[in-house]
């Protein structure tokens, strides 16, 4: 065993930015999130950005291990790390991370910068599927995956602009897939017809939701996105309404195929996510014959923390050095 | 038999206004268009458009008859004229007609004006659609969708930026389904992050579009959309290729949720549309087993005008002043 070394957790995605000190034992010291997410730090001065979030941080702790994830790892991040593909666990993904040259290294020459990289899957043969961040979240919430002994299968969905569902089986990430469910529901809210008919009133997981969860999970999703004009126009769904009904028909839409798609459906489904966007995916997962377990999302920390305790083994910096 | 009247056409859409003077034969002798769509015209203020657009037509002919179909019936156009229930056909779509009250008609007293319903129908129990403009190519599409027989059964596709499916049948329309294909096209390619990938290249009928007509009939139509953007990152689909690739999965699975949709799917189906994509459904049909007949969808004169003649029939005009 090595000595502790303190650990710093950063997770930066394409609109946040979110840091974690974490102690020996992998509990969180200290945490600061902000907006700077890769797509808005300027001119791509990442090295910047980095100084300005955390170098108070790395006065303190001269010798630390920092371990970042998200998109800062990709073509227009700070440095590209290849994608592991899947099956892959915590070893296979800390065998891929990247050490990171940079600027600042003279003036913190005891501090260690890695990339950890994303994961890629086939969801059909000859059709790619990527990650980068989310298997932070996937890893970091292992513990609670498979309680019931590493062996065993768990789905674990992971609800946002682009949501994923994960097949987790022995502690490796064994497949996955993307849904776009987010981001139509933004692009059609901001941009269609549709979201000129909206009032202000925010999706709930209330009557006109679970209406749209049954009618999206019929599948002739295109179809059904036009009766939240018609049925406005007809009297038949209050405008008040029209973002639980969208939201619904997009999300039963989302799980419905996301559960045909499994090859081991599971009796349960593992939620990851936001709490407002977890409690409307609940309902439509149990809706459409599915039991639901709801975890914390902030774990992306720990799923890192468990990376750079591997790198911590000396053998496996050896071998990546 | 009354005498011949003149009759004019008009066909006043969102974002288009298309005017047809026709003969006491129904053939065209004059036409214009304009992009005066009842969304552009200034401050709702109908009737200049309206004089602006066709004022020298009417002092031509003082004792015109003038129909007209399109959002201009609508809620937000001139005169709002509820819709007609499927099955619907010529003479009860007549029967709906609504004469419009306007300010000039002590100018041209001897003009009348007309506003033609739209159609409504259910698609599923309690799930109403409504078109307004569409049925007047239908109507004027009739004597090339049932030459086989007044009784016998046709199918049409009119694809466009809300794509109708109608079933026609013994001369009515017996029902029809509306799917947000166009729409959600635009908006993906003007707002997402597939829009981003995007260059110029216009969708085509090519090997790309095939590919996401097959993977778009699959069902998981949000799933497969993230693979436009992640088979551009793993190198498998040319950024030149995107929009054909988007244009397919969208399509193909609207028509396949279209042809598994319908009550009594039939081996040909009509087309109605504007011929570049005309061309692009007809390929995705075909790939989906079906047989294509393209029709000119420039005929919602001709229905206006079998409207019109309906009119003429003094009975028909004395019932519903």
């Amino acid at each position: 065993m090595t000595a502790p070394r303190p650990v710093i957790a950063v997770d930066w995605g394409t609109s946040s930015f979110r840091a974690y000190a974490l102690g020996p034992d992998g509990a969180t010291q200290d945490h600061r999130a902000s907006e700077s997410g890769i797509l808005r730090v300027a001119g791509g001065d990442f090295a910047t950005a980095f100084r300005q979030q955390i170098g108070d941080w790395l006065d303190e702790r001269p010798d630390a291990l920092v371990v970042m994830s998200g998109m800062i790892g990709s073509r227009q991040g700070w440095m590209e790390v290849p994608y592991c593909p899947c099956p892959c666990d915590l070893s296979m993904l800390a065998a891929g991370l990247k050490r990171l040259d940079w600027p600042d290294s003279a003036h913190w020459p005891g501090v260690e910068v890695w990339v950890v990289p994303g994961l890629s899957a086939e969801t059909a043969p000859g059709l790619p599927d990527v990650m980068r961040g989310e298997e932070m979240q996937i890893f970091g919430a292992l513990p609670d995956l498979s309680a019931e002994g590493s062996g065993e299968r768990a789905v674990v969905c992971l609800p946002g602009t682009h949501s994923k569902w994960a097949s987790v089986a022995g502690g490796a990430v064994t497949g996955f897939a993307t849904y776009m469910t987010g981001e139509v529901y933004d692009v059609l809210q901001g941009h269609s017809i549709l979201g000129r008919l909206m009032t202000a009133e925010p999706a709930a997981a209330d009557a006109w939701f679970e209406q749209g969860v049954a009618l999206g999970a019929e599948g002739a999703l295109l179809r059904v996105l036009f009766s939240a004009r018609s049925r406005v126009l007809s009297g038949t769904l209050p405008e008040s309404a029209v973002r639980s009904y969208l939201s619904g028909l997009l999300i039963g839409h989302e799980v419905s195929a996301a559960l045909c798609d499994l090859e081991y459906p599971p009796a349960q489904i593992a939620l990851l996510g936001a709490p407002a966007l977890e409690a409307l995916y609940e309902v439509a997962l149990r809706n459409l014959g599915c039991d639901v377990k709801r975890l914390d999302a902030e774990v992306a920390a720990q799923g890192l923390f468990q990376v750079a305790r591997r790198l911590l083994d000396g053998d496996t910096i050896a071998r990546m050095r």
